[in-house]
C-alpha cells in the first residue's frame, strides 16, 4: 500500500463522525438521543474509550459534528452540521440529496486533513444514538436480508427491544423495496449523516492511497456502501474486528474478509479499530527490523 | 489479579528458554539442530521477531540456555544449561530426574528475576528445533490423543514430513503407555528442558501472583502440564493467541479458554504473546482512565 519495503503506521488519524437520527423517535435505542451530544463532550474531555485509546497509541483524534441534534457551539470539534438529525425514515427519506452531498463532503474533508498531517493510516468512528438501526436497514437493503436476520442489540437492547427494533426496520424496508441495490439512494433514504461521511471518507482515502482500518458494524456498513459504489477501493480496507453486533458477520462474509480481532466489542466510536493499531505497527516493525535468515546466518531447511 | 482498581502492565518480562532435543535425530523438523543456537544469537543481536516486538512494546527480554546443543559461551544470555540437548525419547527417557529438577529450577529462577525487576506480566517463550515433536507427544499422553490427531507442521513440514513426524511420535507413545496422565513423569520422559522450565515458571509466577500471558502451542503444553500439576494456577494464565499448529486447538479446548488473538501465527519465541501485550495495556488504560457515565454526565438507559 505504501509502495515501500519500510512501511510505517506511526501516524494514525482518527475522525469520529457524530450525528443524530430521526428514527430514534421510534424507540429503537436503549439510550436517549441526548447521549450523542453528551458523548461528543466526553470524547473532547478525554473520558471516552476512544479518547483513552487514541492517547495510548499516539493517534490524532478529531470529532466532526455532521448532524448532532443539540448545539455543540463552542466545543473544540469540527463543525460541519448538515442538519439537526436526519428525518425519520419510517415516514420520509432520511436526508435530501443536498444533505447527502454535504455529509459526503464532510467525509472527504476529513481525508484532506488527514493527508495534510501526513497520516499513514485512517480510522473512522461514529457516534449516533439509533445508528445501528439505520446501518441495519441499509445492510438489509444492499444484501437482501430481512430485518429479523440482521437486527442486533445495538448498545444493549434486551430481547423484546431487539424484536421491536427489527419490526420497525422491517416496516421501513417494506416501504422502500424500490431502492434495493442502489447504494447511494439507499444511503439517502435510510442513512445517517455519519454513515454517509464515513462512506465518502473511505472512498476518498483509498483514492488518495491512504490505508484504512475499518471499525465495527456501522463502519463496515459504510465500507459495504463504499465498495458497492467503487469496488476498486476494497484492497485499501483492513478490517479491525468482528463486533458482537448480530449483523456484522453477514457483512464481513459478503465482503469476504477476516478481521484482525474478535473480542466481542460493540462500543463503536472507533474503539475496536484503535485496539488493532499495534498489530499493524507490529507487522511494519517485523518487516522493517527483522534480520533475514541470511543476515542472521541461520541455516536453511 | 493485581488487587487494585488501577491495574497496569507497563512492565513486562519475557524469558525465552532455549534447548535442543534428542528426537531431532529422527528427522522430525524442517530445520537442522544448529538453528537453535543460531536463533539464540539472532535474539541477542536484535534480528529476531521477539527482539523487534519486545523493543516495540518496551518489554524486558532475556534468553535462558537450558540445553542448547552447541556452546553459547561468551554470549550475553542466562547460562543454565542442563545438558547438551535431551536424549532421544524414542530410545530412553528424554531427561533424568536430576535434569528435570535443574530445568524446573531454571524456570523458577526466571520468575525471581522478573519479580526483582517489579514486572507486572510474565511471558515465556521457547526456541528448540524439534520441540513441537516433544510438545505433541506430551499433549497426546496427557489428553489421550493419537499422534495422528495432534501432529502438525511445526516450523513448516510438508504433508509427508508431518506423516513421518506423526509416525515417530506414535512409536514413542506406544513405548510409554504406562506413563499417561502422570504429568511430571510424562515431562521427564518426553519433555524438553525448555518445556520443563516454562512449566515451573508458570506455576511459580502464579504462586507469586504474577499474571502470565501464554504464547502458542508449546507454551500451552507447558500450561497444560502446569495446570494438571496445580489446578489453582489456572486463573493466572491469559492465553494470547491461537496458533496455526494443529494440536493447539485441542489444548485450548481442554483448558476451556479462548485466546485473545487468532492470526495463524506459528513462530514460537513468544511472538504471539508479544503481539497481544497492547490489548492488555488497552484493557488497563480503559479501566483506569475512562470516565464513568456519572462523571461524564451521560444520560442513562
Amino acid at each position: 500500500m505504501q509502495a515501500t519495503d519500510t512501511p510505517c503506521v506511526d501516524k494514525v488519524w482518527i475522525s469520529i463522525f457524530a450525528a443524530d437520527h430521526g428514527i430514534a423517535a421510534a424507540g429503537v435505542s436503549a439510550f436517549p438521543q441526548a447521549v450523542t451530544a453528551e458523548m461528543v463532550k466526553n470524547f473532547v474531555n478525554g473520558g471516552a474509550a476512544i479518547s483513552v485509546l487514541a492517547k495510548q497509541h499516539q493517534a490524532a483524534l478529531e470529532i466532526v459534528d455532521v448532524g448532532v441534534a443539540s448545539s455543540l457551539n463552542g466545543i473544540n470539534i469540527i463543525h460541519q452540521k448538515v442538519a439537526s438529525a436526519t428525518a425519520n425514515f419510517l415516514h420520509q427519506a432520511a436526508m435530501s440529496e443536498v444533505q447527502l452531498q454535504l455529509a459526503l463532503q464532510a467525509g472527504k474533508d476529513a481525508i484532506s486533513r488527514a493527508l495534510v498531517n501526513n497520516s499513514q493510516l485512517f480510522i473512522a468512528g461514529e457516534m449516533g444514538i439509533a445508528n445501528t438501526t439505520s446501518a441495519t436497514a441499509i445492510a438489509c437493503c444492499l444484501l437482501d436480508f430481512t430485518a429479523q436476520q440482521m437486527t442486533g442489540a445495538g448498545t444493549g437492547l434486551d430481547s423484546s427491544g431487539i424484536q421491536n427494533k427489527a419490526k420497525i426496520i422491517q416496516q421501513a424496508l417494506d416501504k422502500h423495496t424500490d431502492i434495493a441495490h442502489q447504494p447511494l439512494i439507499v444511503l439517502q433514504q435510510l442513512g445517517g449523516f455519519e454513515i454517509a461521511a464515513i462512506t465518502a471518507a473511505y472512498i476518498n482515502a483509498a483514492q488518495q492511497q491512504l490505508p484504512i482500518l475499518v471499525d465495527g458494524f456501522i463502519c463496515s456498513v459504510a465500507a459495504l456502501i463504499a465498495t458497492q459504489l467503487n469496488p476498486e477501493i476494497k484492497p485499501w480496507l483492513i478490517f479491525a474486528h468482528r463486533s458482537h453486533e448480530q449483523g456484522h458477520q453477514y457483512i464481513l462474509k459478503y465482503l469476504g474478509v477476516k478481521p484482525l480481532l474478535s473480542l466481542n466489542m460493540r462500543l463503536g466510536e472507533a474503539s475496536g479499530a484503535a485496539i488493532a493499531i499495534p498489530i499493524l505497527r507490529s507487522a511494519c516493525a517485523l518487516q522493517v527490523q527483522m534480520a533475514t535468515f541470511e543476515q542472521a546466518q541461520v541455516s536453511q531447511q
